[in-house]
């Protein structure tokens, strides 16, 4: 049944224009597309998993407020003192639960600030939310000009910021000091949002003790769980307190619960994972550089994004498709123009890519 | 670290004035609080589980669309050919979705008509999504009377209707000659939330083929899966595709999905569960109808809803939870004056609620 004229004009008219997220239902034996760890867990500690998951009573409602997990959570990401943790169904749930809270400041409607290009998630969710988004192209490192931000929110004030670091799809932190501009200046609340964060570098966490409009999320979801929905809003007590409010107070599963706590549990299992992706990402990218009809952007991501010079980049896409590996296509008119974006796999196939590789580019 | 008021000039106006979803943290040996099935699945069922579960990939994202199992959930509730389920971490984020859909309809705020009293949830997600909400007080029956909420409605058109059936916390359904109404006059999308629906002897679900504004949402919650966090909302399809663009691409995670996929595939042992509750309600209802201290209210959902006449309920809760025994406190000045809460639990449970009542009322 359509909906009819009368409730279609109900609709939110950003939700009536959209298109929501849609990533192809594509599958195949080496998936290099979505981000993930190539790992799953040890075999001891799946066992350890399958105990614990079997003593959660299916019947109860889960733990709304779970004090121990959080305190592994600011000790995890060193977190300074007094730092609180807002726990989230996916960063995506975060991402939401951030925009209804900070909505105010009386404006017809409120705004946010994101870099382009950047996680979609960011558009779309503030969108549905009643956002208006306020867009700020990237340099050619996809880097975020200081000066850039600042004439965009002189014009349009905003509430909040959102910046992935390292960004995603380009694998790139963006110059610190137009971050700590954004934080000292731009009157908005900052997310920095740390999903690739074990692999970069650097981390703003421990700016938290500066900046009360500051919140860095974490996730389980790049480093071994991304079945769990597991993430994490590190912020100053106001922000935590008000997030609260906002919060659903079951949104984390009894048996998502159980994940994260196993997971916090063994951090140095998860850091090993970590060190192996990141010496792979540094054999890919040397490996990829090699090719002329290829630029390939340094990343502090677990992928990279590359660009492919005179040739179809769907033409490239397809044929590893058809050979078993699938990357994600993310070529578009601009920014992104015959862009590419693969995921470090394991060591057997991130050759299996380069071998493949091999055979299609020059 | 307090927020300062630069930014707390950014919150919601709604959110600022809020206190959230608080339940006290007080536990005990018989829970008879929070509308839970007092049974865990039995071991055979368990055991079955915990070998799927196992077999989940936790570094992988969770399944998007599960096409299979969104079949069988239709199934379940006899849905109405070319009826459409969306699915969500528990009914509370379909009412935030639904809320951010229809958001539209370019009045300086989007409004929201609840019974009262009703689950509070609907109003507090609704302020948090900056939505104006409009009250209809019930009656002496805790019905909702079809010419109120029309008078509510002419003065002040609403996006969304959200009602309880049975309705949390007073066990009834509303006379569905005024859910007629608001479905063919009102205008709005009128929200059926059948999270007791289980319980009761009839369901909207049928009518799904006739109202493009009805939704029917559904919970695994009453039923003995609380922990798995999944909700359903069932609606025409020209809902469920706007819904769609808003939903969260990977908002179920992985082992919920499981749980859902079992639930649904042993729906006989649910049902047994829930006739075993019925026969429990009908049981506690007469037997709490002797007090004459006591109004017990009919109900046809897990719980019973009682008013505590001529003594002081917080008393009386109290004396229970000493003896083990948990019950919801609702008691607040207006509707609910001296009314407490008892969820059904297992034969025992209950015998137990009943001696420890003989002995502390008329």
């Amino acid at each position: 049944m359509k909906l009819p004229s009368r409730y279609r004009d109900l609709v939110r008219p950003e939700v009536e224009e959209m298109k929501g997220y849609h990533v192809p239902a594509v599958t195949a034996k080496i998936r290099l597309d979505a981000n993930e760890l190539p790992y799953d867990l040890p075999f001891r500690l799946r066992a350890q998993l399958a105990a614990e998951l079997q003593r959660v009573p299916l019947n109860r409602y889960p733990e709304m407020n779970p004090a121990a997990l959080k305190k592994s959570i600011l000790k995890r990401y060193r977190a300074p003192k007094d730092t609180r943790v807002v726990l989230g169904n996916g960063s995506d749930e975060l991402i939401g639960l951030v925009l209804d809270t900070f909505a105010g400041a009386s404006r017809s409607k409120p705004r946010i600030l994101i870099p382009q290009p950047t996680f979609s998630m960011f558009g779309i969710i503030a969108r549905s939310h009643g956002y208006d988004v306020v867009s700020v192209e990237t340099d050619e490192e996809f880097d975020l000009d200081m000066a850039d931000a600042a004439r965009a929110i002189v014009r349009q004030p905003v509430n909040a910021v959102f910046l992935a670091m390292p960004n995603n799809p380009t694998g790139n932190c963006f110059d610190p000091d137009t971050v700590k501009w954004l934080l000292e200046d731009s009157g908005a609340i900052v997310v920095v949002d740390e999903a690739y964060g074990d692999f970069a570098d650097s981390s703003w966490v421990d700016r938290l003790s500066r900046y009360p409009n500051l919140i860095v999320m974490k996730t389980l979801s790049k480093v071994g769980f991304a079945t769990a929905r597991f993430g994490m809003a590190l912020c100053s007590e106001g922000v935590a307190e008000r997030l609260e409010r906002v919060r659903l107070p079951y949104n984390i599963g009894g048996m998502n619960l159980k994940i994260a706590e196993l997971a916090f549990r063994n951090a140095k299992a998860i850091d090993a994972n970590v060190s192996k992706v990141i010496s792979e990402r540094d054999r890919l990218y040397a490996a990829l550089r090699r090719y002329k009809s290829l630029t390939v952007y340094p990343s502090e991501a677990n992928f990279i994004l590359v660009r492919l010079l005179g040739e179809d980049p769907v033409t490239l896409w397809d044929s590893l498709r058809r050979r078993g590996i699938l990357i994600r296509n993310l070529s578009r008119p601009g920014r992104l123009d015959g862009c590419l974006r693969i995921t470090v796999g394991t060591p057997a196939e991130n050759t299996a890519l380069l071998k493949a590789l091999e055979a299609l580019l020059d």
